[in-house]
């Protein structure tokens, strides 16, 4: 009897068990299916010292450490940033990376193209909706103040039971790393060489960071300079990423590189590559990872190598010859013999060979669409521009420009002007829609690299169908050409193809990948090649399209792209402080 | 009759040289008194690399340069100076020191005062009358850019004819001599110290300047900076002063140090003191010269000395213990056997000692109106404001005080929330109007130094007459008081009276010099002293009062004061956009 009481009661607790559990899982299920709900961020911009590399500079930090905060929300979530400006004479504007800003076009952070800048003392509101999962980014896009500390990261939880949930599973849980390249010098004095007669390049970074931690070589400073250098702060201790053996787990992945396309590698585990820019890619197996400035990634790793001992994350400079030492981070298996801090027995990995622009190309090609959350693109366009990336002289000073336009930024942002009609805030003759391309040697030296300056924009009709062909050439030094990853706002588009050599429009458009195209929102276009992209000009607004390494952006190498601007809702006050009531002036 | 007639012809040359004579006169006198001119000065402000002491460093720059170009004017022109901000990501403001802008209060160029910031890419109008002759400066007045580079001097002419001409003669010419203190940091790492917990003081100056241009000893650098030390550049090659023997020259002085009091010399020449801030003082002769931050000197020197060697022109720091090598120019004689750029036989003069207060009150007192011009104070003051200049301590950081209230600057400038009634911009209590002055000791530590902080300002009967008492005392190290030179903007003041210790309002204002007090608009005030001075509010506008230490008004040291706001006019659209059109938020 007491042995059948005992069974009662043990079947009681039991079915009051199953009882919790279940009211656990309703409770759950309610929270996930309940409305979206709204994130805050409540964040200061000041200056502040930082010891990113173990060398003391003067940083732009958000609420006192860079990189910021990774914004976490839910797919369909609206995130609130309130950004207060305490810089003491510098504006502001942050640009939230990978977020199409569907109906907020004014909350995308380009200053001279979607706002007037945030003055010192101000407080500005963004806010936007987070309408799809995915890994993204956010960074000032602002003179160069995302390579003085101002970015971060942000992700994006699919919904429950939403489509778009991941067609991949991990039980080890997340990790991110966002990756960056950092210099010693001011950003102000970087870019005051870039305008400078004759040009001071910003030169190879001194350190690459993990996670805002890098490790530059006390010891090689000079006696003076070394005082500013301490191996022990604890800012740049390498991160630590601990895993449990046996689990798989998810590594988030973005650059906000100022300069460097990177190759990261995790040492003795291979990768399965699943998303990019927000997009879930067929998953494929890679031993490292290239990623350009602008771009995220998410790889799943398996935890199944000798627990016993630590293994490095690296990041290693690949496209330009490398002047910088390797990034690094440490993997660390809980349970394992090795103190998680201990360095690795052998030396971080060197990465591929950075001039090995075919071993690049390849990861380009391999990144499709993940069949089950294919978006086939429209079969064709109803217009084609063609831009061709080139190196130019203006007035004796080094640009870049496309097709021969070297841009640069509106004083009264498009999004103000256009909707205001103040026609006199920018050039108004379009920039040229091709260039002469039949016979452009892409892998010569021009003889005439001048160029042009120019504020104009391309008007697309909305809801039309765009195709981007984005042709790398020559730069003014021989036998020379560069990676740019290009970024476009407000949209993603499909990577139709890449190519290296001359782009024919009569014969590469046949070669278009229009079956899995995966979706991005930054692209790689490889040196001396061509990238095609094609897009729906569906989201009313102002939108910039630029190489998104800093000092090329600053050098003229962008166009930007206005479509139904008479959509457009009211504009907030506070994007158009910059702007006189007496009429954009250019 | 040949005879006669030659004498007669003679006679009718004179008479048509005398008509030629009286006629030149009589165009030259039409010219003097004909309508004031207007002199425009197109301005580019801009980040260049410069070598003001052989040191590369990024300075704020006029047209490529710092200091600025010298702003040449006759009494009662018209300036126009039209700013372009061509920085990246900062604004500007530019403020016309000594200048009173009667009827332009939107003109002074105080930042959260008169004026908005002037974004990058705006250009904006400085347009005043210089009503009077004298020696005057202009600088930036926001965070800290005039240390940046930004600044330089302005010199007025009287007006031919002018009851304000010069009460002394000189033949030989003008020289100007701007003096400045110099560091290799920047102003945003010096910024973030003085804001940063702990403080992280900007320390004594690399060098001193003498018109933009000084030596740092280059061999004195590691290795790796010293690449960027160029002892040979143009840039750094000490100014060269060059005077005709037995002639007599006016040097017009001004001083736009960060930090620095400065006793300015002549070697082996006596210099006449015979103006200060635009005002004639009763001639007197010195060895050596103190000049603080904000004051200008015209002193006379004569020629007369050995004309085969050269003679240093040398600026010494006074009042803070020297860590900064003599500032060095070079005095030559035209015609003598040296040449111009050969450093004087003799080591620099090495100035007074650096503490004797009492060598530096003595100048103080000796400096008083010239007798035909001076103008009688009124004899008594309306309201009299008691003003402890005190060091203290707000939430852990080291501030600088006044009557316990550290002063920070409203987003919404003064003169813009007082003329549109915003009264949520700025604290609506008035700051105290004196301080518990009975038995405070001034050289003792304070028990308890802790402070507020406010931007609330005093509000003065328009045309009333205002007594300031400034009362230094000891700082939060014992046995230590400096020097601060106090500039009011829109007024010039009588300087009634110094003194040292504790001022007592029942005993000292009976010592005032009511006779023949020179009027300035920068005083100093000595440590452990007091400094009382008087002024009719009778310019509308909204004003500052500072200590002109830019890192001492950046740590709190100032207050402002309106008066007749209601006779303001309408204000320019250009100074408001940085005000919410909602009503300026606190």
């Amino acid at each position: 009897m007491s042995g059948g009481g005992a069974a009662m009661e043990s079947s009681l607790l039991c079915a009051k068990q199953l009882l919790l559990c279940c009211l656990f899982l309703f409770l759950w299920a309610l929270a996930a299916v309940a409305e979206a709900k709204t994130v805050h961020e409540q964040w200061d911009i000041s200056y502040q010292f930082t010891h990113s590399d173990c060398v003391r500079k003067l940083a732009v930090t958000i609420n006192g450490g860079t990189p910021g905060p990774t914004i976490r929300a839910v797919q369909g979530d609206t995130v609130v940033v309130t950004v207060k400006n305490l810089l003491m004479t510098e504006n502001v504007a942050i640009h939230w990376h990978g977020i199409r800003q569907l109906g907020t076009p004014w909350a995308d952070g380009t200053e001279g193209v979607t706002q007037c800048p945030i003055l010192p003392g101000d407080t500005f509101e963004y806010r936007f909706v987070v309408d799809r999962p995915g890994t993204y980014m956010y960074h000032a896009h602002y003179g160069m103040q995302r390579s003085a500390g101002l970015n971060g990261m942000i992700v994006v939880a699919a919904a429950p039971g939403s489509a778009d949930a991941e067609p991949f599973a991990y039980d080890g849980g997340e990790h991110e790393v966002l990756l960056n390249d950092w210099w010693h010098k001011s950003t102000y004095e970087q870019a005051a060489g870039l305008a400078a007669v004759p040009i001071v390049w910003v030169g190879e970074p001194q350190s690459l960071l993990i996670n805002g931690r890098g490790r530059y070589n006390c010891s090689a400073m000079a006696s003076d300079a070394a005082a500013a250098c301490n191996a022990t702060h604890p800012e740049c201790a390498p991160q630590v990423f601990a895993v449990v053996p046996g689990r798989t787990y998810r590594f988030r992945i973005a650059s906000v590189t100022s300069l460097s396309a990177l190759n990261f590698e995790i040492e003795g585990h291979e990768m399965t590559v699943v998303e990019t820019d927000g997009h879930y890619v067929k998953p494929f197996v890679v031993k490292n990872l290239n990623v350009y400035s602008g771009e995220t990634y998410s790889v799943l790793i398996k935890a199944d190598q000798d627990p016993n001992r630590n293994y490095w994350l690296a990041s290693n400079v690949v496209s330009r010859k490398p002047g910088t030492p390797t990034g690094t981070a440490v993997l660390s298996y809980y349970g394992g013999r090795s103190s998680p801090r201990a360095p690795p027995p052998t030396a971080p990995p060197a990465g591929p060979a950075w001039n090995d622009s075919a071993y690049r190309i390849n990861q380009s090609l391999a990144t499709v669409a993940h069949p089950e959350h294919a978006h086939p693109p429209p079969p064709r366009a109803d217009r084609t521009i063609l831009l061709l990336n080139s190196q130019n002289k203006i007035d004796g000073r080094i640009k870049w420009a496309i097709n021969n336009v070297s841009f640069t930024l509106p004083h009264t942002p498009y999004l103000v002007a256009l909707k205001h009609g103040l026609l006199g805030a920018f050039d108004q003759r379009p920039p040229p829609e091709t260039y002469n391309h039949t016979g452009y040697d892409v892998y010569g030296v021009q003889a005439n690299p001048n160029a042009t300056t120019s504020d104009g924009l391309y008007r697309l009709a909305f809801g039309s169908v765009v195709d981007v062909v984005l042709q790398n050439a020559n730069m003014l030094a021989p036998n020379n050409s560069e990676t740019h990853p290009w970024h476009l706002h407000g949209h993603d588009f499909w990577t139709l193809g890449f190519g290296v050599g001359r782009f024919d429009p009569a014969v590469h458009p046949a070669t278009y990948n229009l079956r899995d195209p995966v979706m991005k929102n930054t692209v790689a276009v490889h040196p001396f090649g061509w990238t095609a992209l094609r897009f729906r000009a569906d989201n009313p607004g102002v939108w910039a399209f630029h190489c998104h390494i800093e000092a090329h952006f600053f050098m003229g190498m962008g166009v930007a792209f206005e479509e139904g601007i008479e959509r457009v809702g009211d504009l907030p006050e506070e994007i158009r402080r910059c702007v006189s009531t007496k009429g954009g002036g250019h």
